[in-house]
């Protein structure tokens, strides 16, 4: 049955450089189905639906719709907004009292979870609409998913810098600690792995969420590749945790600012980075110790995107809208089909809804702190084309004169 | 008179994204000159120097040459040292042993005082050599320059940092506060304003070391764009200090107890971005506040380069190399020839050596907090081409159904 009626979309949670792509995804899709009788953006996410906060996207150009597509971070505003069961009856109210019959929601596994509960409440108030859920998150960690848009770019971010910190630590000798986002999962941190391209690159190591970080083991890696290289350079999660799942940024600081729903403040703040590197300067005695926290910086600067994830958020909105004009709810899940291809699925919402996917074994050497082939290989083709690689001289020694003795 | 010998040439300070350019330039143009037997490069700066640790770049093949000239940081290795006299007569001992005859140091104003000093003991010691600074430095700190090779790439970094960095504000609004390199100069921190685009796009304050930093001023800042805007995007140089002169890290920090261990870490990266962010919680009570330090990555970042600084880069090496041929010595400064087109002079080295430039009051605003449009004209063609541009949606609001009467 094709039901006639308008279009609804947000984007929720933390922006992402190609949520704007699936944007431009369901409006530019939707525009081609007669039943469409107009298409609506939410202003921040949820928010804008209970409160009403729409924009008539009906009338934005072509070209425009593009050129909002390929700028980073959610075009119609975002939300941390996470609505129970009574703020879902608000919503779906709007919805009804505007004739939406198909909403789409952008964001990660809370928001699935949005779409989940608005969907019932349709279906138990017999107004049908046509629900679902656009993929997308920086951590990687939706179920279902072989990966999730916005992960590429930021992984690309990841790997650009780490490049870059690991040729600044060779270049004035020290140690580096460069932490990234990811609180559950590591995906993000672990990327930082395929920066190396000489044997002896860093990161040397890796500390994910999905591994106990041990503070002793930690500092023996420092002392290890101090030895072997001169240097050291890490990506750590922001994430780390102690096997009690305390976060070590609570563990080493005795202050910390937690959020409303009661989780540790861990972006925005320097405050991991620069712990880790006071444990390496007390406990190791080394001098030049430095630390980044790569902050909003890997999520949303401007001009570092992966075209891979630019094609795959703009078409994962385009079967969003495919299954929606066909009546069917569910979260659309990106399958990898080849070597490099992917297919796109509808999923039901409850396997997607907050749940956490985190990083699988075979992506973890055992030691823990390094990544496998396996892990190389798959993020390898979403990094996208034209990465930078880096060079190095290879000029042989010259021989000494004056200190020919010594 | 033309001097048959070997080029020495070497790295100094922090890295750039074009300070291999300025290598590759040297060394490709050396070449040409057939009184030139040979080329070294020293291993980290002047420490390589005193320790005759070189290398032989007469063997790299020019493809080599051209891969590292694209990749970023110093390909030969840096150093902090800072020679005194002793320290510069050995180095001369050691170029006269290995029959250096043309010294070229690519570093900013420490480096080009040690290239003065070196060119005085050479001069003393009869033994001559042509010695020539290379410009390098992200600060924009050199007199007798237009702009310095490094500071245009480490620009487009920052505008394109806080064209994402505004975006992702505006999309899940707050405080933000950016922190950018730069202790006695402010130029890179006023780049900031060139990622503004549409009216009340961020930052809506620069704080730069060029003015005194008044916390009070500061805090109604945040307070005034907040009720315009509903959010507020600050750029904030590392260098901020009061009227005496003192750090505003170190003033913070001393007032405001909210460290971890009890022993702030003063020069720890995050340290002034997180205190900056606790004073406008605590003052304002504004709850998302959020600081990044852009640390490293702004020198660094793989990938994120003006192709007006590349140029530049190489063409200031060839013509050091070409003013060194012909037997003379000094510094090689760019000046502004057209709108825009450049030329490079070469300038005695006490003119450079260990003076400090900063913005001068023409590229600031009336209130200390913004920059003019002179400085937008300065900054723009250094950019480089391709620079992101940010869009946003047009659409006009839908009119509210249920909530009509609110």
């Amino acid at each position: 049955m094709v039901l006639a009626g308008k279009v609804l979309v947000a984007q929720g949670g933390g922006p992402t450089a190609v949520i704007n792509q699936s944007l431009a995804g369901v409006v530019l899709e939707a525009r081609r189905f007669a039943q469409v009788s107009g298409i609506y953006g939410a202003r921040h996410g949820v928010r804008g639906i209970v409160s009403e906060d729409f924009c008539d996207l009906t009338q934005e150009t072509t070209a425009n719709l593009e050129a909002v597509a390929a700028t980073p971070s959610s075009a119609l505003g975002s939300t941390r907004d996470k609505p129970d069961a009574a703020y879902c009856r608000d919503m779906f109210r709007v919805m009804q009292a505007h004739g939406i019959r198909y909403f789409f929601y952008i964001g990660g596994n809370d928001s699935s979870d949005t779409v989940r509960i608005v969907a019932e409440e349709a279906r138990a108030a017999g107004h049908e609409i046509s629900c679902v859920h656009i993929p997308k998150t920086i951590d990687n960690d939706l179920m279902m998913n072989d990966h999730t848009p916005g992960f590429p770019s930021a992984a690309r971010f990841i790997v650009q810098a780490f490049m870059g910190a690991d040729l600044d630590n060779r270049s004035l000798p020290g140690v580096y600690v460069g932490v990234v986002m990811g609180r559950h999962a590591g995906f993000l941190t672990a990327a930082a792995a395929l920066a190396q391209c000489y044997p002896g690159d860093g990161p040397h190591a890796v500390y994910l969420p999905e591994r106990i970080f041990r503070t002793d083991a930690f500092l023996s890696v420092v002392q290890d590749a101090m030895a072997r290289h001169g240097r050291c350079v890490l990506a750590v999660s922001e994430g780390i945790h102690d096997e009690s799942g305390t976060p070590i940024v609570t563990k080493l600081a005795s202050s910390v600012e937690r959020d409303a729903h009661g989780n540790v403040q861990l972006s925005g703040t320097g405050a991991l980075a620069d712990l880790l590197c006071g444990e390496i300067r007390d406990k190791l005695g080394i001098k030049r110790v430095r630390g980044d926290t790569f902050g909003y910086l890997q999520r949303s600067f401007a001009g570092c995107v992966s075209d891979v994830d630019q094609r795959e958020a703009r078409e994962v909105a385009e079967r969003a809208v495919q299954f929606a004009m066909a009546g069917q709810s569910g979260s659309v899940a990106i399958e990898r089909v080849g070597e490099y291809a992917v297919n796109y699925r509808l999923v039901p919402l409850e396997a997607v809804a907050a749940k956490t996917r985190t990083m699988p074994d075979e992506f973890i050497d055992e030691g823990g702190t390094g990544v496998t082939d396996a892990f190389r290989r798959y993020l390898t083709p979403l990094l996208g084309s034209g990465l930078p690689q880096t060079h190095r001289l290879r000029s042989a020694a010259v021989e000494k004169i004056l200190a020919k003795g010594g």
